[in-house]
């Protein structure tokens, strides 16, 4: 266990295995403990490139595609990952707060993602300059505020999110997305599943039109919100890669 | 020289270069004869995959991006290719026909194809159950019904393409295309270009959502008609090798 100075205020080995170190952390903020996963390379360098994953709603920072995505990223490119949990999962989860989407949720998301990301790259692990974002659903209706509000991202895999939803989800939020969208910079791939039952068909495309970023690419599959097929999962990784290892 | 019992009337060497040999090549239709070109891997097996290249508009069988599509699928893959000239273009420009595209030009292309693959396995090359097509543009206005009419096609690449367009097309002809999609059944991969100024966005939208592939997939990116990005480019031709060498 390490002690660090700035907000890691914990930091411990949870084994290795198949080549992937895994560490469990924790963020103290104001608002409370942020606790979080830390994926790297057994063998790491000393600037390795970093992908923040945000997951969904109802999953965690260790849900299997957590787990799933974060061992590809190292495996198969020596990128190191990190997953927190949002507000009212995982560890969060029991603090007898109402689960409700919206503006003040995805602000609190932002300042948790920031300060995750500074005692991460505080490690001196990571190379700053290459840091990457992957999340869908619940994972870019908090990701592309952080994203927006950091600068610090170069690349980022977003999607299943439009401008409204049918999911329990305040109007705050989305009017949030709208605002920020047209901030976004970084070349991102936004995936969509054409039969969307949660976000409607035209408010995802809406969303996409209205990022900013010059590069920016729409991926869209048949299937329902959580039907997402084997093969977008490894073209978004392959996309953070691509831009990443560069 | 070679001459071929059934359709081919011609075919003959053309040269070698970087591992790429190439042929040229007339069929012989009722019709009139269609003039094509094939690349092989200089030394071939006994049953290549194939690819088919549709050219779009004002482009023909060895226009720049045949060639270097062609030249990529021998070169990275080992796939064959082959393209022929769509009415009114290449050799076949100087009957003196007016150019338009209608249902009754696509129904002569889709012929001129069926021909071309009967011609191309009968040379006893080719893996019959290996075959791909790739056309955007025009060349989905006219690969779409082919692919349809023919089922030999096993994965494509499609789109440029709506239900409708700015550009001097026949309704006869977006008629067929909606009439033909629902019973497309390969996988197929749909390119679309988001700020497309022959082809608005919901007219291309609505044809990919016909579609009847059970694997089909959307992939949109900024600019105009003719600015596709070359990643988009090398993402077409992987899946085709992926579906094709699978």
């Amino acid at each position: 266990m390490r002690y660090h100075p700035r907000m890691l205020e914990r930091i411990s080995e949870a084994g290795t295995a198949e080549g992937v170190r895994e560490r469990r952390f924790d963020i103290v903020r104001p608002e409370g403990r942020v606790p979080g996963v830390l994926w790297t390379p057994e063998q790491a360098g000393s600037a390795t490139p970093l992908v923040l994953l945000g997951h969904g709603g109802a999953g965690h920072k260790r849900d299997e595609s957590r787990l799933e995505r974060a061992h590809a990223y190292v495996r198969r490119y020596g990128i190191a990952a990190a997953a927190i949990d949002g507000p009212y999962h995982g560890d969060r989860a029991a603090r007898g707060r109402e689960q409700r989407y919206d503006a003040t949720v995805a602000g609190e998301m932002v300042g948790d993602w920031q300060a995750t990301l500074d005692a991460l790259l505080d490690l001196g692990e990571f190379d700053e300059d290459r840091v990457g974002y992957g999340g869908v659903s619940m994972g870019t209706m908090f990701g592309l505020p952080f994203l927006v509000a950091d600068g610090r991202i170069r690349a980022a895999v977003l999607g299943l999110c439009g401008v409204r939803s049918s999911a329990r989800t305040e109007d705050s939020l989305f009017a949030r997305l709208v605002r920020d969208a047209p901030r976004l910079a970084c070349p991102t791939l936004f995936l969509m599943q054409w039969d969307d039952e949660l976000f409607d068909r035209e408010g995802v495309l809406a969303l996409f039109d209205l990022l900013g970023s010059a590069d920016k690419r729409l991926y869209a599959n048949p299937g329902g919100h959580a039907e997402t097929p084997q093969h977008v999962r490894d073209l978004g990784l392959e996309f953070i890669a691509a831009q990443l290892l560069a």
